[in-house]
């Protein structure tokens, strides 16, 4: 089995910390075997990514970055949670929810999701495989192009 | 107890094939007896059944229809994933999030979800009573009016 | 242990009667240990306590106020649905997604959902921290400015 810090190497990637969650609630709450990571943005050194409305200003590719880093974001969450640098622990992502700030024109939010859902996979192999939904949302915290969450399947 | 096929035929309706995913995620994740039903869009034989955003161009009824024919999806991909065409695996549906591509001055999201409800408990009885969330948001995949997701508990 | 009645008399509250679903789903669904609380709006004696869209109209302060109530609907759907109006059988509340309404200017959706987080944990004490996901929305049903759904667990 290839071990998570390996897989992201692979991919050019490293775990950053787990990050501080912006507001009064927990980053992630591990309940039993269920685990509910809280909504991420795209935040990288302490820095938004990017910053504004997908179809007003934010392009796809710059979007899809920002879903890379809400994903790695995630990972170092539920790692932080668990105690797990390796998330040798992860059993299965259940279902992940990516919000995507959009202009009513644009549709494009699986593309977008698509560099979430493809990172998940890299990162954790078929583990990582999940239920999906994308959705174009108004604004997002802070203003980051791209948040998501996630139900994760964990071993005791 | 009346069979998924005899309850949709009563309502004029047949269950499409489970539709492919949008994506690079699953159509449905089934963990143990607890199955994420990924989000679905109103595709019905490969063509959106409408397009744009509800109160901007899309009416209440055209998006009634659109959340029918979501529902027929999820129930459709719920019975791919179990191998289960008449959903006898079903126990409940416990949660359904739907999302309205609405303009901002749209706020009859309830209305176009409670189709979507209605016909829950049309195909499943009881089973198919839920929680549920109807929310009004930006934009959707491929300009899908409606999209929903389910959880729904399984039988093993 | 702080009985719920007498935590929320301390924060000058009371609880309000289980709020009628806005359509056809069913408020709370409680599944063995785990329930999900259906979309809760800002109703409180029947009527909205504010209505529009944040950052067009409705201010933080209000947002927040609206928040609350939306947490207060939300934790009397649940003892009704439990039957158990002090809520004891609560063991932790997951997960919380906090909608709010939003002109594509406003980011400041962590701001009002900590009004919601904070009241669910002077209500709960430690079994009312959870993860959350805040976003922002483009209408919400019949005008509310905030509209939220949670996952508990419960002891059967």
């Amino acid at each position: 089995m290839t071990s998570l810090s390996a897989r992201l190497a692979a991919a050019g990637l490293t775990l950053p910390p787990p990050p501080r969650p912006g507001g009064s609630y927990d980053p992630v709450v591990v309940d039993g075997t269920l685990a509910h990571v809280s909504g991420q943005i795209a935040l990288r050194d302490g820095e938004l990514v990017a910053n504004g409305i997908v179809g007003d200003g934010v392009d796809v590719e710059t979007a899809q970055e920002c879903a890379r880093v809400c994903t790695l974001n995630a990972l170092a969450a539920l790692a932080g949670a668990l105690d797990d640098p390796e998330l040798s622990r992860v059993v299965r992502v259940l279902k992940v929810t990516v919000f995507v700030a959009s202009a009513a024109s644009f549709i494009g939010q699986p593309a977008v999701a698509n560099a979430a859902s493809e990172l998940f996979v890299a990162a954790l192999g078929d583990a990582g495989r999940h239920a999906r939904s994308a959705v174009g949302v108004a604004a997002l915290p802070r203003g980051t192009p791209v948040e998501l969450d996630a139900v994760v399947r964990v071993r005791e």
